[in-house]
């Protein structure tokens, strides 16, 4: 298994969200070559800001090793991470985050800010981005034309 | 009721926090002039890297209010946030956050960083720092001081 098969899985979270009318994002956490925390996005289903993918993911992966820290764990999700969950895989330890599409609208690995490389800050994972880029984005775009179509529908 | 009463009662929730061995952090989250949300720093205790008391507050607003957008809510914190609060913040489209003690390890409200003023997002709350800043910062330095002590005490 490599970036590429890992970010897979993350894309089969993101379809997951996708059916679920959820913005489709998905994120894994790898530790030792096995997944130990799948999620996606659920903000709308359950009507919590905070119900990121890789948010709910470091929640799982933490109750499942029984500590916060997630010094050898892997992140994989198929969107830039946002403020909030750049700053959770920071808090977390994790040792290194992989994303998919970029995102100009809130990007913390680089395109609005990066905030994996504040002075001051005390832990600093490895960032890999734009894996699988074109697919993560493509669900991305899907979803919106959808949702355009359908307000548009609601209008008529 | 006004900033200095708001933050009193996050101060409160600091202690509790402190009682519990946690590092003396609490929140409050306010609407319509009545405290909706209220939390300390669970971290160590649940072991789980999110457990920050912003984060808590606002997933407990989201919940009361059946809704991820706190548009007019108002949050009051002992501590400058860190990166993930400041951007759950932001993500539940709080109105104004305002805190006490500045942290020039993690604050992203100008100490190390300002996810405040971040061009490109969607969502500006404003912004007070230094509310009642001595006693929320003391409160931590006691709880820093008494840490040392212990572990002083331990290596003898």
């Amino acid at each position: 298994m490599n970036e590429i098969d890992w970010m897979k899985k993350a894309i089969l979270q993101a379809k997951v969200a996708m059916k679920k009318n959820e913005v489709p994002i998905g994120c894994v956490i790898v530790r030792d070559g096995k997944i130990i925390a799948r999620a996606h996005n659920l903000r709308e289903s359950q009507q919590i800001a905070t119900k990121h993918a890789e948010l709910i993911a470091i929640e799982r992966a933490c109750k499942k090793l029984k500590t916060w820290r997630l010094e050898d764990c892997d992140l994989y999700v198929t969107l830039e991470p946002c403020p909030m969950c750049a700053g959770a895989i920071i808090l977390s330890r994790i040792r290194s985050v992989t994303f998919g599409a970029y995102d100009p609208k809130g990007g913390c690995a680089g395109s609005c800010t990066d905030l994996f490389h504040v002075k001051g800050f005390n832990h600093y994972p490895e960032v890999h981005g734009g894996i699988l880029e074109e697919e993560c984005a493509q669900l991305l775009k899907d979803f919106f034309r959808q949702k355009r179509k359908e307000k548009k529908k609601n209008r008529l």
